[in-house]
């Protein structure tokens, strides 16, 4: 197996990438960006990619969404979760937060410290910076402009920087989710835990479109865990949605509710069956286990075999 | 074939079987009341009933609705409409309006002719018959306690009664619809104007317990063409619901829509598929065809070839 | 107050209008049949007719649900529950079962009593009567050309008839209900346990159609505790419904969910809130409570009174 | 009026606030930042906050979507779109595309040119820059160590930068809308093409919460013309959704809708009904127009001056 992932190396996406078995022995291609990443996989340059999809305060990761809702199909086969917490490393030559003139992150990482920046370097100027290993190893370089950086613990640690502060986070606790994506090919078999990942382009901009597309989860008591809207890029007001519910396409509750989008939806795309990272809050009602599914058919099959001609 | 219907003879329920092409070279047993015909058909003394299920006007016949939707399972076969058209016979010595001081016949042809009565024959008392048949032909007797008789033009023509007054029926364009029940056995294949009827127990009392069996239907664009309410006998707000709606269960949306019902209502009582008698007036999307339906499970069958484990 | 009834004296309908508390020192009318009863409020002759709506085994009174839908608009101001219970009385000269070839009673009673009958007296024919109590004070008459007549214990009592069977009703704990209706006038304050009924006519046949309907209450949390369809006469097909809901106008989600359904079904009618005979089994949700509905309205208003212009 | 905008100037939202009637008279602000250009706002630095929400391409600006949600309230007054297209300004000494080693530009612009800037020069890296402007603006500085910028026309012309190619943008055609925010007060009047801005936390994960929401908005003929979800910041999988509808709050259905959001979602925020500058795609069925309103809630008010006690 060859992973491509977002790096560079020492971001929070190769940690999540680490989480994989086999993923610590095998080789590992950081990519410029996540269309990169994707595209090493579409074109057979890597067979998995780890990217990030999903963070607990910012949102969903737009370019990622974008990414694998058009394009050749690709498959969701794994997620990772991980915990983001930041330190403030530094220059050798910084001692206090008061010396620091400007201070380098990527913008995600920015969005997510702001609160504390403001608050304790609010003389500190923005710099930005394509990744926060990019921001942070820079300090290293005689050639970096900025006094401190905002990364990741693992990088500070790998690189032996100076950190002043730790978990300068604003919103403790935040977690970012991390999709494996792969050509389409084998679904892993359900756990009893799974998610699906589904986009769903609105067809038309009427009171009740979304609805129905909704009413086809409902009827059959399959729980919307995220949903997204993206624009479509064919102006404004033209939407898909991009949809998480709880189950696998294993079970007959998610199967069905796929066959009725596939009719209000055609042109939906299916990208994936997984196991859920971090369990799932709905339960399923007796009337839409697959039991319950299965005694359904079984019982319009037995009047179908009663048909003449 | 041996065949019952609601009888005596000579009334319109007669009139329908002798729609069915083979009834009229065939053995024909009135039955004293529709839950007769339908016991004689249960043990096998009959292989088919003819009874009334709804009127135009009149609505639903209750004893018709309960007694199908309980007790061994039966299946409706075809249906047949005969439009509702009474005579005032009357016996010999009667020669207008204002001679008649009592006018017989059964309650329910009493309340589709009230009106006239009221404006034309206002001194008569009703005395109810068991049916219009034997109304009439009690004219014929020395026993009737009665001057006329109200009832269809056909006995009228056939025992050469005297008829006074032609379609005085208030309701003009009245139809009554009839349903031909066999034991459960083959249903008849697809015509493409077909009709299928379902008795929905409705389990819980509480907003949206009816909306959520509706729903089966809306989602696959499945209309509904009578609805009724009739009380389980199990109390007060216990009820059921007898359904027809458009289509055959030979067709996708059909069997889906009843796959879903079972879930949700799994003591529904599928009973039978079978031509419409008068067409039908909704039309099916696109989305909701047989080939929506084929393409949605090929879709989602090629998902699931995917599957590991 | 003038009171008239489904006659004739004696029946469950008089005894339903005896719970009303000034009717047994009020002038009471029989009437012929409901439609005369309600004729009689309609033009002044009476200030209000009790008459049958519902029975728990037989289900809608077809007559009754009918009459108030259309015409002069009449008000429903209370209801009242009679348990239904029959005898089965008997000429002097009859002391068995065995002897009985004839037995008279309305149609109504017949069909509750219909299993009794065919196990008890199968070879006694069924002689249709006006009413119960025409049919058992008939016994006392010379004229009488039956046997027995199933009635109330009411009618048997007061006219000292021979009883030879009680409690023959088919459904033990069989209930019907009556309502009391007048001219519109003043509604009942609400007593916390109400229900209103209201007609609803479908305008068009189409899936969705019902669904639109239904889904005025539900969005306000109103429960449905009974929903008849009814043909409107102008063909098969052509449905009303007739709707009882829990809740009183006086309450903001049932006031809130008729303005609603005015919109959609502008020829709707409104029939009355009154006191519930038999309590209510659905909860109200906290975010439907006439408190949530106010704070909501008052959110509104602050929002509208910062509007220019 | 003193007006603020996401800065530096030379922006696309500078443009968006010179549409504004008074602004280009008027005090203009630049801000860092979406927050701290809110800020000026709320602590009244600033009368009036012009901001971007949403591009066609891009989606919904996570930073303003989420800081209009929450913290002191905040109203949106007016929207504004402005085409986005854009050139590559160069060096001096650059004349040519292969010349070109390291590009600069904002992350939004960089993502909509990325395509382009692929094909046509592979071989540049990209230098995230704090905005289009200040990308561009370094070009002019002896201390730029970028070669080429992606930014605006009117930068580019405004300053005299030389330009070496013209709408290089992936999707020909891209908007972004911007919103004038200010402090809650006068609610602009109705022009007859308004759109509001609502803001809707959702308090369960389970499937139908979600439902309950739109339904809301479809039982008064609502259209949503944009919806998104956002992450609460309180774990993943708790949402809020930013909604857009047709309509003004001075518009019965959407009066009477956000009284039904506000007893379902007592937590939602109105952010404002304002002129919609791109017309408006959905058509209000008569039965939700104003008069139907005003017509239903005159005949509930008829029936509850009916009430008595």
């Amino acid at each position: 197996m060859i992973y491509t992932y977002l790096g560079p190396a020492g971001t929070f996406t190769e940690a999540a990438l680490l989480q994989v078995p086999d993923a610590r022995t095998s080789e590992r291609i950081p990519a410029a960006n996540v269309n990169a990443a994707l595209e090493k996989v579409r074109s057979g340059a890597a067979d998995a990619a780890m990217v990030p999809i999903e963070n607990s305060v910012e949102g969903g990761v737009s370019t990622t969404l974008d990414a694998i809702a058009t394009g050749d199909a690709l498959q969701i086969v794994t997620e990772a979760l991980v915990p983001i917490t930041f330190v403030l490393a530094v220059r050798e030559n910084i001692d206090s937060l008061e010396q620091i003139r400007t201070v380098s992150t990527h913008g995600h990482a920015w969005a997510q410290c702001r609160g504390w920046a403001e608050s304790n370097i609010p003389q500190a100027e923005f710099v930005p910076a394509s990744s926060t290993a990019a921001g942070a190893i820079a300090l290293l370089d005689g050639e970096s402009n900025h006094d401190a950086a905002i990364c990741s613990p693992l990088v500070a640690q790998e690189r032996g920087l100076k950190v002043l502060r730790e978990e300068i986070e604003d919103y403790k606790g935040a977690v970012t989710r991390f999709i494996l994506v792969t050509r389409p090919g084998p679904i892993p078999a359900p756990t009893g835990i799974d998610k699906s990942t589904v986009i769903l382009p609105l067809a038309e901009d009427r009171p009740g479109a979304l609805m129905e597309i909704l009413e086809q989860f409902v009827v059959r008591g399959v729980n919307l865990s995220r949903i997204e809207s993206r624009p479509t890029g064919e102006g404004m007001g033209r939407y898909f949605f991009s949809v998480d519910v709880d189950g696998h396409v294993a079970q007959a509750r998610v199967a069905d509710a796929l066959t009725g989008l596939h009719r209000v939806c055609p042109d939906l795309r299916f990208l994936g069956s997984y196991p859920a990272a971090a369990g799932l809050t709905s339960a399923v009602d007796a009337h839409n286990s697959d039991e319950a599914f299965n005694r359904a058919q079984s019982w319009v099959g037995g009047l179908r075999e009663r048909l003449l001609g």
